[in-house]
């Protein structure tokens, strides 16, 4: 339920995003960013077993200077032929830079990645003078990658439910999500419906946060 | 040992490496790719719990066309800021681009990152017209992170170490690596020697195969 969802996040608990069947049909944890502490780091490398990213709106991308991949890609001639247009899944793939905050040390283990994000999530919830802080506090290539939300109406995928539930939830757009991974393959739908239920972490689909 | 690291990923088992505690101090687990099935990706995930990645040689790297992230970035005004020059451990990243197969769906699964793996191992053994091939067969971004090594005497890190490992077994230059979490921080050097042994896989320091 979506009023459960809210309440998860706001409260600093995961909540897992399941897409829909036409899309991805792939199950994702997602936790403020607010609360990412290394234990929930660690809680998602092992439960969910996906890239752990942070998610944010298109607008503080631009705040921050960061373009897509993609575009960037686009403008190198070396990479240019190797860029997708459209995902099998039919979209534009959401990746921007992978960061590390420069108080990090390899910038992978649990305590670093949860340095990353937590900063990152400071620096979006101050919102001022964000890009010339993002330059100061965080360099590029490091371990986190970051998704930028394309416009929600044209693309209906993780990064985008993620950034509406934040919206939703009146929390600035600032969430860390994960693939949850099944043997193999994505986290079959039921397996994700009983960890959920096994671990008290509210489910919802894709289709009711864009209703919401 | 050297020669049962050496042997072992000829014969497709894994070796885990230590860099050295002057440096990250890191154990990552690593798998030539030619072996890299599903299972030895879900593997990866489960008890390594870093980045899968995949580590070439500079020469590779160049007859892909690829270029270290930082290059790109550099060039490019929105994020030239944010590139590192130096890591805290004192190295330049090794990153390049990140990659899907054509043939994957989300490219996160253990199915998914297991083809793309596999099939750029192809790619590198067979040495032929690879810049073209890799441009029909692969996109970016993808989920797959390709590391290129820089020159082993002014970077020792797990990335030259791979490559060295496979020049001195005599194999393509393609090695899976992920790196050994441990509570927060990276598995500790002895828990790693300990799951090494109760796994039966070749431990080795990064100082053995730079004498090697």
């Amino acid at each position: 339920m979506l009023s459960s969802a809210i309440a998860g996040l706001k409260s600093g608990r995961f909540v897992i995003v399941y897409d829909g069947k036409h899309r991805e049909a792939e199950a994702d944890l997602m936790l403020h960013a607010s609360f990412a502490t290394p234990k929930k780091i660690q809680l998602l490398r092992r439960d969910g077993g996906g890239l752990i990213c942070f998610a944010t709106s298109k607008e503080i991308g631009n705040e921050m200077g960061l373009r897509h991949l993609s575009e960037i890609f686009l403008q190198h001639s070396p990479t240019k032929k190797l860029v997708i247009k459209r995902t099998p899944y039919g979209d534009e793939p959401a990746f921007s830079v992978s960061l590390n905050h420069r108080g990090t040390y390899t910038g992978i283990t649990d305590n670093d990645r949860s340095k990353t994000i937590l900063e990152l999530g400071r620096l979006i919830a101050r919102n001022n003078g964000i890009s010339a802080a993002l330059q100061q506090q965080f360099y590029a290539p490091g371990h986190v990658p970051i998704l930028i939300a394309r416009d929600i109406a044209k693309r209906k995928g993780h990064t985008e439910l993620a950034v509406r539930l934040c919206e939703l939830a009146k929390l600035p757009p600032s969430m860390v999500i994960c693939e949850m991974l099944g043997n193999g393959t994505a986290l079959p739908l039921k397996d994700a419906k009983k960890y959920a239920e096994k671990n008290k972490i509210p489910f919802i689909e894709g289709a009711e946060i864009l209703e919401g």
